[in-house]
């Protein structure tokens, strides 16, 4: 602002114009989130697009508007992305790449930005059907530059199975560990009860019968004896990612 | 049937006194179940009588009728016992014990008759809250003639807690494990994915929040995926002891 | 462990041989279950797949790696069988059997196993919709070598049609009896009133309107006013099955 | 309407006059229910008051105005009869009676207003909890002249203790049976496969953990397999009296 | 049962063939709902067959066996009808007409049964979409000779609408008004405010957002503050029908 | 009625004539309606026909017969709109112009009709995925005459593009403002709690998981704690400008 | 802003401070909301507490800060009041009243302030219990300075008691009707199908069984066949009042 | 394990002894959780006891079993405090001090250990109510040594109050925020949607009618079109603190 004040001052500039250019800065609250964004986005945020609810036109225009690098569309279907690939290809000229990550559903336009958070996450899954949540949330934190290590199909019915993974996940000094599981959801209450580093739930919406679409593993999350379980959504492995770099970002 | 039809055509009774004979005892489909009665229950069967929805009055009016031996009241909390206390005491003078467990909230009124059932079988909780419907189990059962191995507050919190107690009841070989839970229930799955005797998942009411009042632990024990557990109603340690009891009476 | 011991005391082995190898065997709580298993499981176990949520791809490979014999697909519908029935033809080069019961959805890849578990198990199906979840839970029981004795299609609309057939059972001496309903799920209740075996509920997702997708049936069996019936997930005849094995050999 | 036509024919009332009165009588669709009114209710229709939700004053208040002959207030307990018993003597002093059935938690007041209605019903519960709102039905039926036959507490669990009741009430003549059922509410399902005459099922609040408060038992009732049975809200005796008593009433 | 006796003592039988006999009238509890049957059922009552959750087989299977005259399914969509269509041709040669009502998804199988029930059935509708569920109600009534008038599309948003057709089907005298109704299911409780004839309240599953598939309107149906309406199942225009059959008969 | 009466007075008609005439005026309850149809509606109202669970027939049926003026059919998805296309041609002939709006699924039916209403609405959306819901209510608005004020896209996740667009209404006076949001539904909220005009929430059922199908947004519009919001249906966006335009309406 | 640039420019004062003024009054948003109160809320605007959750020290803190003219506290029952009189005494030095309507269990605190609004507002009730939230309505409108002309307990079960008092309220010019409806809650869909004023539904948490606590009525206003309804939460007079004041001060 | 394997090797033990140690150590699977324990919780780790569902004799014998330094009961509300305050005396002699927040129903026992994480967490509510909850997660906080910045009665309905708040939390530097919310809990997607530190979200059960209880919150937090909210349970401050702990030392 100073520099309008300045102008002002020196008369380069009139009451009212001073009084517009500095309305402009203000007349919203960007400011505050401006502060947020200088002290901590040093590198770009990529704009995540839900694909659910938006038709593919939507999708194509936003994309070739190119807002951020890179951009992420989750939950399209690899039909979805056969009728957008061509539409979108333009923006391979203008330099990005496109990876699509078929188990994932999930589309990645990377341009030349390099973003590198140097931490790692774990990422359990309980069940094979539950991977491609998992893997969305792999594709996100790979995008930031976090490690991944990954321990799937380890659910509860075979506890067994679980303990050798979580021993070396602990050894490689993991910070976060996204544990996704449909069913009865029970395994997110076991790792945490197991280990002391902050365990991010993930409810897929894999089962059947009661409590099926996800709500018996969800309320089996929130309901958990063990403390300490932070939880997202049913299927939001985009939402788990973004919360493990928020965490990271706020301690790098 | 048969003596009825000669007794018939010996001349001794009635084409009228045959039909009525008959019928008496076709009329309904007793004939079914008393088969099956003359099977298996050659020792009384306890009536187990909810207390939930009934007044007092009705409670002391179905005792004092002492239809069998023993009587066993559920959910009768202490104010309740205080109640009729007095009113039941006629029972003590035809010879029936009267002992009223309070954490378990259940009445037993007991007479001569002796059972025995000679298995053991396994109750296990979640967590502290969980005993009062573990108790209501463990008193059924023991008046069944079983024996209980309790192992009492040993939650998935702190699943390490679990596995002494699991191995002691395999070495004593029990024949059924009662898992008794609240909060995310999720401690049956994980029972269930460690042995191979039956497991018995009783959801408690324990919990607040979301899935409160046992739903959450219902749907988890129903949606397991450590197949092979079978679940009763929420906190209902009273059918989970009478379905084990099922259980061993069938193969005894 | 008591060989390792003695190498190392022997001589033969150094103690960070000796360590490592003991580590090997107790690092995970996999000793738990393998004594269950060594007590119990010396016939094979088969590995049921759950097809809801895995890819095609995700199913033939693990059958491609017969990790048991018998191994066995559920939920896996014939078109979903006919995409997979080529690829997983080296199992037949291998000694397998393929067979597919279509009214079961349910795959059946065996070798030369055999399981014999000489105890007859009773299943009742309330309409002619909730065959194919029996058929699925009568598939899995034959594979134990358990003996099915049906009765389909005899609900408690016409509730006379179901006197006959349950006295049949009991008289063959059935330790259980597999309860199939759906629509408002009464069966079990009144099964459970007229027979003293332990009975097995399984809701099933017939039905239209208010509590439709099995959850009338589910609740009915919960609040059932006949205690000690067991009661597993909409549809899951293959959890009934398991459940109704698991109580067998612990009286095997 | 025609003796004001004729009026306004032969000149005693204005046109305005006429308009008016024609107005007052038609402005409302008071037409309609009044010529059902003519045609059915020569009898007096009690006032039925439901009790919750409104004050004790509330209560009194409309009491005292008499607004028909019988009145019946139905879900007032006992302590909210006591607060108004003294101020409704009145109505005694005006040739009322005051009779409440402390049971069916129901205050019935009558004047000199005789009804009858010459028809049975059979009421029938399932437990011994049921039994207060079958009263409620049982009263407003007899208010209205119909004879009750009741058959309490011969539920689903021992399905051979309904069928002698159901015999005698076929026997009878029954024009309706009143099904009363908590739990898992199978009761009416098993009468209306049973018998001919219109089942009308009352699901009650009785039963605790899932699908409490009466909605398993409802949900039954609706999903019912025994086509046929007109299903009333939760508890609610009353509705199940009334819809008796209009079908009665149709016919009579 | 007495000529059986009579024959057993005239020595025309041996008592082995007097039990033999005896026993399959008895052995299950046929003997009251035959009881019934002979009171009630002179004319034949249709096997009404739930197409849902049944295969076309199943379906063909059952028509062929003939067990009743007339057979109706029920929820038989127009692709299925054209599937089963040939295959059930045999049934034409056997003097059956097959005629199917593609709006209401109903197929009629008619032989030389004759029902008649002189009384007439109001049927009204909320909105267009209701027209099918009504249909069903419709062809069920009319099979059984009922004499159906209808008043469809005549819902409380314009409550006008209502006045004239409820004042024509009391002037015919109708015995019960089946009331049809989705979205908020407030037309019954208009009605039953309006006539005191019955009223059997079907909801069904038109409408979107909160409360669809029905529940809404089930919900304001049992809710109704206008007593006496008896509530089916969403979208079961069969039941509504059977249910007023049965009080039509009960008073026939 | 006075000319009737007159008639009757001057004797052109007799008494019976009179008396059918003034009946068929008042018979329902039109009168109410009419008047308040003669004191608002000068202009026609709309037909709006909800295109879900009507048959392409139905609708076909409705608009030839051609009520009013304009006519406008809501969820008509374009496949259906082609099916249909032809089949009301002959609208077109008589005058009326046909305009699908695809984004909308709307189609309005127009002829000579000028509706004006000289108020400006502003419609906000939090999200792509929101606009075809707040597009329908926009087509109503504009189809009487309101002026519509825009802002889609400014949902809570980045509050402060939601500023400005707000600023703007506020200058442009806009009476109403309608808030459209799936997901968490938090807008309204925010919107209500910054300016001073009415809200109409329309909560829709973008969002996936846990209070999928709109249920998380109505239940945040409905708990709002800024108090003054008015809330519609799931997807409402048609009842949404209804309720605008009454408002408008009452004031105008 | 203009003077302090004005300032800036005649060096009254220095950047640094300018820079500082100008931040301090743009640093949130509240100039939005600030333009809104200076174009709308001339009279001052009631700061109404919801009393449920706070405990009585917040309320009386709460109010002795005297934050508005008047104060509002709603959901206190006279328990709460009576603990809270005295310490608010106080405000009464102030020269505040203080007014407790009991049956809106509502207090208001009120100072010199002159709130009217020239407007008329119509309040309808479907039954006695439903009063309480009509009340708490009333009060926050006349508070305001609306007239508000009540119908109380004209419920959709007796429709033709509505007739009059909506003719009446049409004629005296309501611009809005409040509808407060439990039970079905149908009442508002039949007035808003009668008249073309707004309505605003009500949902209270009157009725029992199945979409109790309000569920049943609130779905009912939502799904409403009668477009044009506001809905707010159940029991919420308070927000219906707020939504009414906010439409008529938008116009005023 | 080498110093017993180092021991057997020398003869000091037996090979039977040295088995017998080696599985006391590896029986169980705690062999994982002390590797954790000793990397983290160098400090020890409060052992916090839910009261509900608790007898207070239950929490007496935990505390004065002090298992860890310090304790905490959540959930405890004043009258049981009072209770069991002189049976817990016993643990000031032994030098613990007992501090019980009566807003917070909490009780902390403290002895000597010091815990110091120095790292600030943001505490924000949305209303007054929402404080309880919001102080049990303080204390819990603080306990552990962390520096908490509140900000309570913030909420979304005057959202300007909000933004210096958050403003200041930032400049403090906070690595989380946590977020408490009844209603419709909204606040959390706004505060998600303005900064970039993690946020935790604490749905609380403040609010009545539709979504009550906090299932309306906990929904929104769920469906926030914010990403990178972790939510817990309805209530649950202390797990909120506890995932914010692991949190802080996961990068301590």
């Amino acid at each position: 602002m100073r520099p309008i004040l300045k102008d002002l001052k020196d008369g380069k500039i009139s009451i009212e114009e001073a009084e517009k250019l500095i309305k402009s800065q203000f007349l919203d609250i960007r400011e505050v989130a401006r502060f947020d964004v200088g002290r901590k986005l040093r590198t770009g945020f990529p704009e995540a697009i839900l694909a659910l609810g938006k038709s593919d036109d939507d999708i194509v225009q936003i994309l070739l508007s190119s807002p951020t690098d890179p951009m992420i569309v989750t939950r399209l279907d690899p039909e979805r992305f056969e009728n957008i690939r061509e539409k979108i290809s333009p923006l391979e000229e203008r330099g990005f790449s496109i990876k699509y990550e078929e188990r994932a559903h999930t589309l990645v336009v990377k341009g030349n930005e390099k973003i590198s958070l140097d931490y790692k996450v774990g990422i359990i899954t309980a069940g094979t059907a539950d991977i491609p949540v998992a893997e969305e949330a792999r594709i996100i934190l790979e995008e930031y530059g976090c490690q991944v290590i990954k321990a799937y199909d380890v659910g509860v019915a075979g506890i067994h199975r679980l303990v050798q993974p979580l021993y070396d996940m602990l050894e490689e000094d993991v910070k976060i560990i996204i544990v996704v599981a449909g069913m009865e959801g029970a395994l997110p209450s076991v790792v945490a009860g197991l280990v002391d580093v902050p365990v991010i739930g993930v409810p897929t919406s894999i089962g059947y019968g009661v409590g099926e679409g996800g709500l018996a593993a969800l309320h089996s999350m929130l309901q958990s004896c063990s403390p300490g379980i932070g939880v997202v959504n049913i299927d939001n492995g985009f939402g788990a990612a973004v919360l493990a770099i928020k965490i990271i970002r706020a301690f790098d």
